[in-house]
């Protein structure tokens, strides 16, 4: 495992355990030796589950599959294996997630169809399906009450440096529910409707068409809000698990109960996919951008995600250099409506340009010295006096980035 | 200057003069020292001009003004300024840009409205522009008939690691016309209906109307189709001038000589581009990207640009890692429709995926074998069976990129 990011959480939080999810994590050495890298969940009997998939038009075998259980409502297990993708491998790679799905289903007497299957890694290479299928267990017998997060956090990881995880428990009519999730996502990572891989669970009781609800608005604020270097993965999935032994029944967002769970969720959801970010690959820094006074919030987005994904910046960033100017050129090329007479400019708080040109005694030194810290906000407001206003999470462009991508195989 | 580019010419091209254009490079030291760091053009009598400007809307002033230049149609000069772009510097930058103009006029009787400004450099700092006012004489005696090319290509260079320039004679109706340019850009370089900055001169006679319509179909095939990091300058301006001293008269591009005027035009600006991307920062491949099979040419362009600008395909070149899944990944985030069961890929002419999987038998020695070279191309059929098509120039992603970037403000 590469060195670990110095935007890491100090260490692995506490994870809550959710009732009705058994985890096993597994070491088939399919491409990563001496690790697990194999993550089996099997969920109780009533839970209902959600799914978003990458809008890439060239998916991995695993979400053509998964998308297909997805449709049918009924699942009750996820797999997921790390080191290969399995995209771009035709029929035959669509063969083996089937026969991976098959064997997992054969774990706890459940059909095929009940198996969500998720693999992370390289593209275009067959799997070796074999060593995964040697790796699974004559079968599973479930805990539903305790979980290892830290080892199921582990096994999904590619070229991550620390395992990820959020958890929260809050009170819903007078009961405990808790929600608990993992995810993996280092490069590749702009995700379009979803993250690289996430998988979140819950023990509350919620109706899936309100959960599907929930999972979309919650991904649209969190995961849909980063970029490390604006490639959209093959793989991205995001999965959200309930398995109604907590709480009230939930049938709606727009219930108090619907309300303050979906609250909690895109909070964890936020958690993790900054996560992803604090791991993004050869991140040195970790960046803010909030875009204001737009036409609409996705016009927002859409001059944030410019800010973010633009090579000049992130390498300015990297440099401790406030070359504000590349922002104002990564505004200028979003193509979205501005008014740049009355464009503002704030790097670290600092107002440093409005009204189309540099504040009268405008003080770098300010700038410099928030820029040498480990979080650079930039905040833009496109003048156009509006409301709408967007914020999205990246990091720098450093040479470590270059390091681990030319240099490696992933 | 930095380290010349290991994809340069070997030598400076030799650049035939055109007749009625005088070229005058000084030496300002408004940023860069010791090095001539502006460029004046006169034109002769009668000469037609046409322009493009970049698409950004956060444009320079000498952008802004430029325009204003461009729509009064009787443009007689022009000056260059390097190493400061004058963007994002409010009515202070746009007064500057105006005192430069009337200054330049006033060196051969014309009117400011006649002078073309251009300026590139660094965004958001105030123009020093005492210094260049001062390094222009008290006026110029044109001499229309000799050119150094050298001179001029140098002076408006600002991290270009060498002096681009292409040139070119032909026959029309039997007589000689002669096309020459210049070009300047290595980073911030995806050009939106323009490039960075390019000036090309002719002797030859066509009329305004026909000169722009060329001016856009050819910017379209060569500036637009170049990108070393995604990111759009604030200041690209490609400007054409004809002088009319030489051929017959051009009305249309519709007609023989027109037709034949186009395509040496085309050919001439194509090589401008390429050179760009042969001093794209930190570059040590030059890379084609052709798409076909696509539903439209412009469909084509998107996901040529796609991979072009994928930082993870760009890294993988770098490597020298036949990473063809990055690829595909890149082909899938386009959002562009494909046949993704009948998708091509090729490198170096040898075909590794098709039909949504790897060829049986693929080798990849080939294949690494072409990527260690400095020239790589990428092919690929996105499999709908129609007619677009498209060629980008892209360079790769390295550690150099970062070095210029986050090591210096440029």
């Amino acid at each position: 495992m590469l060195k670990i990011s110095p935007l890491a959480p100090e260490s692995f939080p506490e994870v809550k355990p959710v009732s009705g999810l058994s985890l096993t994590a597994l070491r088939s050495e399919e491409r990563y030796k001496g690790r697990n890298d194999v993550l089996i969940a099997l969920l109780s009997e009533g839970t209902t589950s959600a799914a978003v998939f990458t809008q890439s038009l060239t998916p991995g075998a695993p979400v053509i599959w998964s998308r297909k259980v997805h449709a049918q409502n009924i699942a009750r297990a996820m797999i997921v294996t790390a080191g290969n993708a399995n995209v771009c491998t035709g029929k035959q790679g669509q063969a083996n997630t089937q026969a991976i799905a098959k064997a997992t289903a054969k774990l706890n007497q459940l059909k095929p169809e009940q198996v969500f299957v998720s693999s992370t890694g390289v593209i275009g290479e067959q799997l070796d399906v074999e060593r995964i299928l040697d790796s699974l267990p004559a079968q599973i017998s479930p805990d539903y009450e305790q979980q290892d997060w830290l080892a199921a956090a582990s096994a999904i990881l590619t070229t991550d440096t620390f395992a990820k995880a959020s958890s929260v428990s809050i009170e819903l009519s007078g009961e405990t529910i808790t929600i608990s999730g993992i995810s993996k996502g280092s490069g590749m990572v702009e995700p379009n409707m979803a993250t690289m891989l996430s998988y979140i669970f819950t023990d509350a009781s919620i109706e899936s068409d309100a959960l599907q609800t929930m999972l979309n608005k919650a991904v649209d604020k969190s995961f849909n809000c980063i970029t490390v270097d604006s490639d959209t993965s093959t793989s991205d999935t995001c999965l959200l698990f309930a398995t109604g032994r907590a709480g009230p029944a939930i049938s709606t967002i727009d219930s108090i109960d619907g309300g303050l769970f979906y609250t909690a969720l895109e909070k964890l959801m936020t958690d993790l996919a900054q996560q992803v970010i604090r791991d993004g690959e050869g991140a040195q820094k970790f960046i803010t951008v909030k875009v204001s006074g737009a036409s609409s919030d996705q016009s927002a987005k859409i001059i944030a995600k410019s800010i973010a994904n633009s090579p000049l910046v992130k390498t300015a960033i990297a440099g401790e250099d406030a070359n504000w100017g590349r922002i104002v050129m990564a505004v200028g090329k979003a193509g979205q409506a501005i008014n740049f007479e009355a464009l503002r400019v704030s790097i670290g708080g600092v107002v440093i340009a409005e009204g189309d040109g540099p504040v009268a005694g405008y003080d770098e030194s300010l700038v410099q010295a928030h820029i040498e810290g480990r979080y650079v906000n930039i905040d833009v407001d496109v003048g156009l006096g509006e409301n709408g206003h967007a914020t999205v999470w990246t990091c720098d462009l450093t040479h470590g980035y270059i390091e681990i991508n030319a240099d490696y195989r992933s």
